[in-house]
């Protein structure tokens, strides 16, 4: 398993009347957390973009413990849980100051060629970085 | 079961450079899709948060079948599929124009005392006026 | 001078801690206000950018009069005030149902050929739609 | 004058599909940079809200020279121009890595009591931070 930690400061745009932030936004969250995630590893995502590869998410799900609340600088804990091959999937933990956690979530994007716009394999220099993690 | 169909125009501001909608917007097509379920039912979302209960998002699952483009008009055909209590649940399956579906989603809500921030149960006028769709 | 209407529902997304929509979001309001003047026109902003000619957005200005708030069904009133040349400028108000001046705005955005991402002119179809409001 | 930097990734979430970021999504980066700049003052924005004080947006202007693209880490040149009194207004400069100026924009916020929602003056203790930048 991979497992990367960043920290994402709350903005005002992301809360709501209720004061919190909105439902709709921990998307975001989770995608500095597997850019930042995919980063470490040395592959930026618009790198792999630029290579022809585009990744659009296929399934996502969100598990909303404790509302997030502006100006909160927030751990966003990644983990990449498999090899990827067709696909890849993520799962997201926020987590407070205090180590409480807020919010759980998962995404599964897949690989698509950016020309043919057709299914594709990982691409295999992300595979090999990633093998040392899942001996 | 209570079934009810609303239609959505895709902004431009929902669109992401890989030519499709953001992930994380379609979330905001799903508050659209359940508040104007709850408008058809006589309880539009602003006189439940002015009577004093809020509505936060417990759980949300998105299963992205076929790309949301600009400006495509969608249906949101939203679905309560219980007699809510403590929780309420919405099924989403947003659809093209031609039929096809497009998007599944589902959110669970829960009822929480706007004054106290507690859980509470559904109103009653609420749960009276989904029944006749459960016999 | 061309001008149009179009209606607006405010979503809870829209809204921040303050109660009121977030200052960043009614940019969207006035894109759904020229994008329905122009398809009103005969020409959908997509068959615009279909045809090669992109329209990004050179200026924006916002004053804000009076707070616009979750569920309000806001006008959007859009105005061409000129005859479109390597540029079109498009003024904005946002209305309540109570006849009140909620927001004005004005965007001006320049016409570019997609392809070579360089400024073009306006396509003279367009131009020749909008003859008939300036006599 | 009182000036701050800081540095913001731009996010795909922000991107649209003419492959830069979206324009209304720049009143987000202008957020960051007015927050970080009164949070370097001592001031964090929460806390100013927490003191009873609201700074709703009166007016925004954006000039968009250069397109702001994924992933960039883009400089958020923050600058008080004044002291403040009922108002207070911060112009902002986008920088890239190279030094480029991307974007322009100006806000001017109103300070406004929390409980009533009218206008009063700027907190005394954020006055007496800025003076002597104003000297």
């Amino acid at each position: 398993m991979f497992i990367h930690e960043t920290r994402v400061r709350v903005r005002y745009a992301e809360t709501d009347q209720m004061g919190q932030m909105y439902y709709g936004r921990y998307a975001e969250l989770f995608e500095v957390g597997r850019v930042e995630a995919l980063r470490s590893l040395g592959f930026p995502y618009r790198r792999i973009e630029d290579d022809g590869v585009l990744l659009p998410v296929r399934d996502l799900h969100v598990r909303y413990h404790r509302p997030v609340r502006y100006d909160d600088e927030v751990i966003v804990r990644t983990a990449i849980v498999a090899l990827p091959e067709a696909r890849i999937t993520f799962r997201y933990a926020l987590i407070d100051a205090a180590g409480a956690l807020l919010t759980e979530g998962e995404t599964t994007l897949v690989f698509v060629d950016r020309a043919t716009r057709r299914p594709c394999r990982a691409p295999g220099d992300l595979v090999a970085a990633l093998a040392p993690h899942f001996p």
